[in-house]
């Protein structure tokens, strides 16, 4: 099943069921009109939901319209806890190694995670606007999980049946304010600032078998403008799974339903796949030249990051946003 | 106006009328259904909402019925947005200086700020469930503000005008897992459990000249079981006040109605009138003895947090939780 949110003037949108071919949609305000009620009644909503999406692909559904995915929201346009990961450890391990410092040990068994801004999250299409260039701007390709109602203390086996939902994130990253930013100690804040989400997002049964309970095992494909920047694959060397990610998440108290927990940028330390991000690429530029070669996006530049099928179909619809320059409100 | 949120079955609750002696409350579904609803239509809804309040506070509203706090959830129940600043600078010295560090000059600058979980507050009397004590279970005192749509790149003065209420809060902290979190650079995460509010927020002018439009100086008053830990007074030694904090939070991005910002613990350099959590108490005698005398909270254990105005009224209503021992769910 695929699900998406249309944006209505509503600031939680109206929920859509969307085809598997991305083509088609159809409101079903008559079963839940938000994503985030979707999440919290999910074992009374999901079959309704899913018989629905079975008419969609048959072509018999009632209401069905041409989908726009401009006009799609983030498939949950605010969450109430967006905790995002960083599981690919050759990803922090080749950044270090940029500036001269190391992994340390304890961060192969213990994950990297920061809690992000839920209150506004942008759809697929949505320009990421900012002040500033000299920010360093960058983005950052993940795959995500939305939970249901997640216990205090669950184990990663527990976890795992949780998980309701995949999608696509865009992290979009503030390179120069990361150093100042974690030399206070309190992890990043106005570093990361928008996160954006693909159009649709998708119960594990969609992606067959290359959903195996902790892994998306398919390469995400990342461009700057028209350039490649890389199509490192979701399931290798992700060292936590979602699982394992949920459970850290979880430690010492409950996640709400319509939890959001990120992968962290995906990352191979098969270098030849090339980035999900640029502050990677300038990363294994400063290794091997001494100084990056590659930019940071500059206002006009577009992001663009898909998934694809082992039939070449996009499962979850790219995300393709364009960096503009933002002008603060004038001083009162 | 007082303002709080009943417990009715809903994840978010009822909105609350609440008098100014706390003694009374009324509900206003024809008004806002709940307090996020308030907080996304501030303008629209504060008038109607005021007219209830004076009517409540002169015994004549209709519907009114006494107030019983313990089936108050938190005013927000769940936060798109929880943004925990660390204002009380003599509070960040202390704490370093018993671990043998020093705070460093730009903290004197650039607030430190980290996201906390929102998707799960606490009422004013709701217990504190954690599963060991091993944990270093700790509570922290603090005033913080709510907002309405908040631009980004606001300034200061600017963010003054979007508090729209005011609370107390206690920000559970487990002071045994702070070390390894922060070493890991990514900030708090499973060190900030649970968070819970007092019982009514408040609009700033219910504290008459206690507010300058950037800090509450009132004194916080602060209970272990029935022994006063300290009243220090949050609006002594709070270096960044809450414009400040906002501005800091809304600088690379908007903040959705409905956002929560934090002080920090209360703290005052003035050591005699005691501390607003354990672990500054314990950073005091090792500063002075080479070790800690004060064990952190056990189950069973109530922490109690207030506030009173200049004529030993409660504005907010107590804060007043016990720490229970929680068992997680049995391995699948």
């Amino acid at each position: 099943m695929k699900l998406a949110t249309l944006k209505n003037g509503r600031r939680d949108g109206q929920l859509l069921v969307v085809s598997r071919d991305l083509r088609m949609a159809v409101a079903v305000p008559d079963i839940a009109s938000t994503m985030q009620q979707v999440l919290e009644e999910w074992q009374a909503k999901h079959r309704a939901l899913d018989e629905v999406y079975r008419a969609l692909n048959a072509g018999i559904a009632t209401g069905a319209f041409v989908l726009d995915v401009a006009q799609l929201a983030a498939p949950l346009p605010r969450a109430y806890q967006w905790a995002d990961g960083s599981a690919y450890l050759v990803h922090s391990e080749l950044v270090r190694k940029a500036r001269g410092a190391e992994l340390t040990p304890e961060l192969w068994h213990d994950p990297l995670m920061y809690q992000g801004c839920g209150d506004s999250l942008l759809g697929a299409r949505d320009d990421v606007a900012l002040e500033s260039t000299d920010w360093g701007i960058d983005l950052e390709g993940e795959v995500a999980v939305f939970t249901d109602d997640v216990p205090m203390g669950v184990s990663p086996q527990q976890a795992k049946g949780h998980i309701r939902l995949i999608a696509l994130v865009n992290d979009v990253s503030l390179r120069g304010l990361v150093p100042a930013e974690l030399a206070k100690g309190f992890g990043f804040f106005q570093s990361k600032p928008w996160t954006a989400f693909s159009p649709v997002a998708v119960t594990p049964d969609e992606l067959g078998d290359a959903w195996d309970g902790q892994r998306v095992h398919l390469p995400l494909t990342v461009h700057v403008n028209e350039d490649l920047l890389g199509q490192p694959n979701a399931g290798v060397d992700m060292v936590f799974d979602f699982p394992q990610l949920i459970a850290h998440a979880a430690k010492t108290r409950p996640l709400g339903a319509g939890t959001i927990v990120g992968s962290g940028t995906v990352s191979n330390g098969d270098r030849s796949v090339g980035s999900a991000c640029l502050a990677e690429k300038r990363a294994l530029e400063t290794v091997r030249d001494g100084k990056p070669g590659t930019p940071f996006l500059t206002f006009g530049d577009r992001m663009t990051i898909d998934m694809f099928d082992r039939n070449g179909n996009s499962v979850f619809g790219a995300i393709s946003q364009r960096v503009v320059e933002y002008a603060p409100p004038l001083l009162a």
